[in-house]
This record gives structure tokens, C-alpha cells and sequence, in this order.
């Protein structure tokens, strides 16, 4: 356990004159930096906190922290879950959201260099004004694109473009001694020493802070599709994904969901899209799918390949959307599963498991029938085209304390199953606090270790982000 | 500089009642392990060669290795182009050639694990012979692929299918410290703690002994063709490749290479396939150029639309090679530019620098230029699609040691032009013993310091391949 100090007036005073950036103490700071969007990990309140103008005085503040032994945490656009933009010791709080200007295209490279703090949604919609598509797409569209980074966030399209490691070129660094430096270059392919770009990438600020990033974009295809695709259960509907693979059809996203859910995010948005019966079988799950292409009669070709593969897999029906208000409708209740659950209940837990793409069906029945011994809620979907699962257990009624201590057993239950299963512990929401125990039990103490000599050698006073992955 | 102990009889005794495989001593080691394909970097006698068997044998190894503070070289099949797999300070060496087990294919997760030692090609062969592609396609095919992600080898179709490192899904490794521990798992996506994973990529057995690897694999695409495009100069040549991205075309390659070396391979191979003149035209430069696709007439859509960017972008003729034999024979000069440069000097020394695509005309400008103050001759071409360009030194009648010298105020002319157009010392080669102070140089500090610490963490006594990357 380190000794922090605290944010004495002297500090307050130097940091006052390092940085030409707001600086907010005590009452000052607004409560909504004091959690996440998985406020069960537990409040924090910093100290100070600061908004960032540029490396330089974020380098700044670093040094002085790093002087005074007192704890720094940088803070995109607090909309984590695993609680690892949350100050746990006091100090300093470095609010990313002020560096949000998107500075500028490479054409002839194809990338742009954005601040951190620019708003995922806002390079999306700037890229598409301009023929590009940025392809990483979680979930959440308000979030920074340096917390992207630092959680190497992945979303619906990663199984077809990938997650955001894929779209760093570089990126500019202060690390938690106050150097400036950058990881990486606008270079599609390098072999340069270590890659300290890919170390950055996911350690959701415990290594560095992020004050510029180069990103690869892609033309936009010009082409998509999406087929709602209902099946009598979910063995048979997730049996379909590797079929579409082998068949080499390339979808850009492909959502399992089952009934339930998809019921109550039907009512939560008051729209009902997806079919409940069909030729008298009740619908048990569904597949979502997208897929793109440059040309418009490729693309019909794919999906009609795809639907004959479906089809033999035991599809009941496909439901194709063809256009951009037919798309939105099909992906509005996919896209509201998160607040449906959160309207629902007082307190919930998340789970973000990784497992190999066979074995996604095994593992929803596993967590469904283990979920039976406990008097908690459990409610599931994902990507299925990634083998990504967000299980959400909701207290409805439960006491606090008594819900946190049952989901734990819960949790560590289903991770085992997962590791069992050649899976991991997340597949895009990162560790942060909430999940830190369940790291060093699942990987292991060699890696473990490995990781904690690795935050060391960044950060020898562990000033920066404590508590959080390692 | 670490003191390290030589391989006593005792050692040698140990060792060989740790493992099964075969052990080598003084003059039983055969001399090819004494070099590898840069004998520029000088030779290097291991005092003891082992031939590996397995992970837990070689834990064995390394932990006796450990205690006595002797050093540790993991090698491949020999073919790297920076002295990474030559013993520097004797001790002891593992041939992981003899770990050359394709072990199994995962069909539904589109995997296959292999042993560290399988050889790229026969990987390569394999999953053809079973409807998959393995994508990587570094020049060398008879590397092992532990070697491959030990480097993060690149190749020609690194453009549309990135570099080793996608496909590395997860990974058995043996720490310095003779820990057995796995790295990453069977997941497309994952946001598990720090990636070691991605930090022994391309670490050039520096960080750990990779025992087996995980690999992704895709279903080979259905088409390919390839074009030769003649220009009259380079920099006309190389100013299209831009606009071919833009268009969305997604070629699976794009070479470049000058007029002299393709002649100069032609008369090796002796065959002639490029055009030396059209309309009267003198041509100066070529683009080679693969497309594939899953569809026939698709495939035949982006050429058409391709020669429509290519023609418009200043080419002089467009050669299609449309059928295994005539692709075969379009590549087949650009497959022997190494081994033609080979046989046509006493000693060459290579330089692997990656630019942003948008500054190769201006750089090998540069570097032609340059080369006209030095007594050494300078051959070039490149992966035009990601900046990875190849440029070697011939000494042809020059005595070694002038040679070196000069070549070392060359290559620290052109790397420190490299970094100010933005590029990284190696595209896919890596830094090994050859390139490492031009690594600390040009990385600079912060950077060195932080690959060092890493290193540290791994490897407190500094065994395994000493005096490699940092």
C-alpha cells in the first residue's frame, strides 16, 4: 500500500501556475466526477481537478505530482464501467474533455490527428462528411476517443474492422514522470524495438496520459445491409456464426440477443420490431448482422449468399433492412439494452467476458442456469461474431451490501467457466477496479507480476491512476 | 555490461539430464548456427546447442541458465537480417527448428496452433491445401513462424491483411526465468490488462521463448491478379499508390522497384517479363500490384476500375497476369531482388526503414542522392502500399572495415532523414544486434529507457539474447 500525500495550498498554487487551464478545488468540482457509469465500483472525490490545454502543462502537473508523492488520475468522459476514471486516493484529476479539436486530415495517409478528448461520435460524423469511416463503433458513442484507446474499446463493427488497437498510429504521451514522448509513427507496419503503442493501448491510464493520437480511417463503404434473423433457439441461432465465416461472407457486426431482452428494450423505447412468432414456433433468440461492400449488387450477392447459409442453419425467417431508416429501426432496441436494464433496476454489475466463438451458446446456458441459485437478475446479450458477452446482474430490490457479496461469488463463477472455456476476462470495458482481483486470479501470477513490474518501470512512485489493472 | 559464466562440464551435465532432445558441444555445433543471413554483424559460437522438445524442457534449460548466469539464444531457422539469432557472449543456444509440429486446426474459431519451429511455408501450404490462408507473407518463407512473430514479419500482403501480429491470437511462452505462461487466448477482441501479448511480438526473443502459437487463418480468397505497371519515372509511380486507397481498391499488394534492379534480377533469373520501353517511352519505374476477391467477376470490376486510377495517375501500360502461371512469372523477379543483390557483392548491409507512403518518392529521391557521396553501391525498392523500403549497401571491391564505416555515416544520414519525414527505423526486419544503437538514437530517451526497464522486468539477470534490441 503507497502513502500518498495530499493537494496542499502550495500545490494547488503551483499547479495554478503551471497551466493556463481551469483548476478546481474541493466544492468546486462538479459530483459527476466522483463515479462512472458503474457507480457499485464506488465513489471517489479528487482533490484538484484540472482542465487539460496541451502536453506541456499536462507535463506539468505530472511532474509536480510525481514530486509530492500525490495521485494523478486522467478522465475522458466518465462514461467507463469499470471504475478506472474514479480518483480512489484523492489528488489530482486531469479532465481530458477541454482538448477536443480534431486537428487535422492526412488524405495521401489516410489518418487524423485528433486530441484525446475528442467525442467518438463527433469523429464519426466528421469522417462520414468527408467519405471516411473511423471503424471502431462501441456501444457507447460519448465517450473520448483517448479512453477508447486506453480501454482498447471494440464494439459491433470489430468483427469485421477490428478494435481500436488497430486504428493507432501513433500516439503522444506524458508519462507519469512528466517526459513527453511518442509511441509509434503514421506507418501502417513497423518492427522498431518493443511496441510501447500496443502497451498504452488498454492500460486505461495507469501507463501514461494521452495528449494526441494519430488514427487510421477507411473509406466508407458506400454499401450496407442488415438482417434481423430469428431462430426458435439460441443453440441453433449462435451455431449459424461460424458458418457465415467459413463462407467467407465478412459481416461487419453480428448481435445475438434473446427474447426476453429484446422484449424489454421493445417496451423500454415503445417500438416493437423484432418478430415474436413466426409460422406458429416461438422465437427464442435472434442474430443481428450487417454487412457492407462498395457496390451495391456485390452486396445483395453477399446477403443472399448469407441467407441461404442462415437458412440451412435453421433460420425460421430473414428480415432484410435495406435502408438507412429500415437499419435504425432494426438496430434501436440493440442499441438500448444498456438503459432498458439500468431503468429496471436500482443497482446493477457488469460482466464483459470473452470466449471463443464455439462456445458462446455453452457459456450463455452456463451463466443462465447458474443464475437460477442466485436472487439476483441476470440478463445477457452480445457480440457474436466476437464471442463478447455483457452479463448484467440487476439487484432490483436486493440490499447493497448483500447484492455485491452474492454477485461476487456469482462473478468468479462464471470468469472460471469462461477461463474453462479458453475465454478471458474482457473483451472491450477494460479491468479498472471492479475487475482487478478477478485479473490476477484468472491470469495468473506469472502475468501478474509481468504487469506489475511494467506499471513500475512507467511509473516508479505510482502516482498515476492508482489502483486500477494492477 | 553484465559478466556472465561460461557452460561448465557441470552445466553440460545438468543440462543434458533436463531434456530429451539432442545437446551439441564445442566442435559437435554445426558453424551455420554461428551467423545468420547479415554475416556483416559478425559471428557468434554458442557454447551449447540444444535441440528443443518442448515447453517444459526448455523451462528446465533456462532455469539452469538463470541460476548460473548464462546466456540464452533462441533461434529459428537462421534467416533474420539484424544478428537477432547469433550468440554474442557464447552460452547456450535452443534450435527451435526441431519444434515443427502443425498441432491442430479450430475450424469453427479459425485458428491453428502450431509449434514455434514449423516453417512459414509449410504453414502456408497446409492451410491452402485445406481452403485457408495463413496471410503473412514475409519475402523469407523458409523462416520458422516463431521467428515471424518474434520480428513481426510484414511482406507483400501486409497492405490488405496487416502484419504478423494480427494473427497472433495467443501464445505459450517460457519466461528468462524459466516460467511456463500463456499469453492472450482464442478471442478476436480482448481488453484483459496490459497485452503482453503484443509486447513479445516483435521483441525478437528478447522478453521470453515462445513454445506455441495460436494463429488466426482466413478462407483463402477465391481470385487473384496481379498487374505491372510501367511509369516513366518514380515519382509518378509512386504518387498513384495514394489514390488507389482512396478509390477503396484494397490491393493485397503493392511493390515498387526501380528500372536497374528489376534488370539486374531479370539477368539473374535469366528471364525477362517487365517492359523496358513503350511508345517510345523509357521506362523508369513499375508498380507490381495484386488484387484478389471471392468472385470472379468482382475481381474483374476493381481491376477495370484500378487501370482506370492507374492510367489516369501517369502509367504507361498496364500487364495484367491473370492466370497461377503468368502471376508467377510477374513476381517472379521481385522474389529474387535479394538473392540477385547477393550474388553480385562480398558484403552488403541493409537498412528496413518504414516512411509514410506519401514521402517514399522523396525519400528514395533523397537516398539516391545521398548514395552518390559514399563508394559503395545502393540498390532499392519497397512495399509502396505501407512505406517499407529496402535498401542495401554493396560493397562489391570495398575492404570490410572501410566499408562499415562509411556505411554506418550513410545509414545515419537516411534514418535521421526517415524520422524527419516521419517514419521508424524497421518495417519488418526489427533491430536485433545491427540496428540498436540506431534504435536508442533515433527512439530516443524516454523511449530506450522504458524498453529497457521492460526488459528488466523480464529478465532481471539479463540472460536471454543479450545485446539484442535494447
Amino acid at each position: 500500500m503507497v502513502n500518498y500525500n495530499t493537494v496542499t495550498d502550495n500545490v494547488i498554487e503551483e499547479i495554478k501556475n503551471a497551466v493556463s487551464g481551469k483548476v478546481y478545488v474541493g466544492e468546486e468540482i462538479n459530483i459527476d466526477f466522483f463515479h462512472d457509469e458503474m457507480p457499485i465500483y464506488g465513489e471517489g472525490q479528487p482533490e484538484l481537478v484540472v482542465d487539460a490545454t496541451n502536453a506541456e502543462e499536462i507535463a506539468k502537473v505530472v511532474k509536480i505530482c510525481n514530486d509530492n508523492k500525490i495521485p494523478v488520475v486522467p478522465r475522458g468522459a466518465g462514461t467507463g464501467l469499470t471504475g478506472a476514471g474514479v480518483s480512489r486516493h484523492g489528488g489530482v484529476m486531469i479532465n481530458m474533455q477541454s482538448m477536443n479539436k480534431i486537428l487535422d486530415y492526412d488524405e495521401e495517409n489516410m489518418v487524423v490527428r485528433v486530441e484525446p478528448g475528442v467525442l467518438l461520435n463527433d469523429l464519426a460524423e466528421d469522417c462520414l462528411s468527408r467519405g471516411y469511416m473511423y471503424p471502431p463503433d462501441p456501444g457507447e458513442k460519448f465517450a473520448t476517443l483517448g479512453g477508447n484507446v486506453a480501454t482498447n474499446a471494440g464494439g459491433m463493427r470489430a468483427v469485421k474492422y477490428g478494435t481500436t488497437r488497430n486504428y493507432v498510429r501513433s500516439m503522444e504521451v506524458v508519462t507519469p514522470t512528466g517526459e513527453i514522448t511518442t509511441f509509434g509513427a503514421t506507418v501502417s507496419k513497423t518492427s522498431t524495438g518493443y511496441s510501447l503503442k500496443d502497451l498504452m493501448i488498454g492500460s486505461e491510464g495507469t501507463l501514461g496520459i494521452i495528449t494526441e493520437l494519430t488514427l487510421k480511417i477507411i473509406p466508407a463503404p458506400k454499401e450496407t445491409m442488415s438482417l434481423i434473423v430469428p431462430y426458435e433457439d439460441l443453440d441453433t441461432c449462435i451455431s449459424t456464426v461460424p458458418k457465415l465465416f467459413k463462407a467467407n461472407l465478412n459481416p461487419q457486426a453480428i448481435e445475438f440477443m434473446e427474447k426476453e431482452i429484446v422484449n424489454m428494450s421493445e417496451i423500454y423505447i415503445g417500438k416493437s420490431t423484432f418478430p415474436k412468432e413466426l409460422e406458429g414456433i416461438d422465437i427464442g433468440a435472434y442474430l443481428l448482422i450487417t454487412f457492407d461492400d462498395e457496390d451495391e449488387d456485390a452486396l445483395n450477392d453477399i446477403v443472399e449468399q448469407a441467407a441461404e447459409v442462415l437458412m440451412e442453419a435453421g433460420a425460421i425467417d430473414i428480415l432484410v433492412a435495406d435502408t438507412p431508416n429500415k437499419m435504425k429501426e432494426a438496430w434501436a432496441a440493440r442499441s438500448s439494452f444498456l438503459e432498458a436494464i439500468e431503468s429496471q433496476t436500482k443497482l446493477l454489475d457488469e460482466c464483459d467476458v470473452v470466449v471463443p466463438i464455439n462456445m458462446i451458446a455453452k457459456y450463455v446456458h452456463y451463466v443462465n442456469e447458474r443464475a437460477k441459485d442466485f436472487p439476483f437478475e441476470v440478463k445477457s446479450f452480445g457480440h457474436a461474431g466476437d464471442g463478447n458477452l455483457h452479463i448484467y446482474t440487476c439487484s432490483n430490490d436486493m440490499e447493497k451490501e448483500e447484492f455485491i457479496k452474492q454477485v461476487d461469488v456469482f462473478m468468479n463463477d462464471i470468469y472460471k467457466k469462461a477461463y474453462e472455456f479458453g475465454g478471458q476476462i474482457s473483451g472491450e470495458h477494460g479491468i479498472g477496479f471492479g475487475k482487478k482481483t478477478f485479473l490476477h486470479e484468472f491470469e495468473g501470477e506469472v502475468n501478474t507480476e509481468l504487469m506489475r513490474g511494467i506499471k513500475k518501470v512507467f511509473d516508479p512512485n505510482l502516482i498515476l491512476n492508482p489502483d486500477k489493472v494492477v
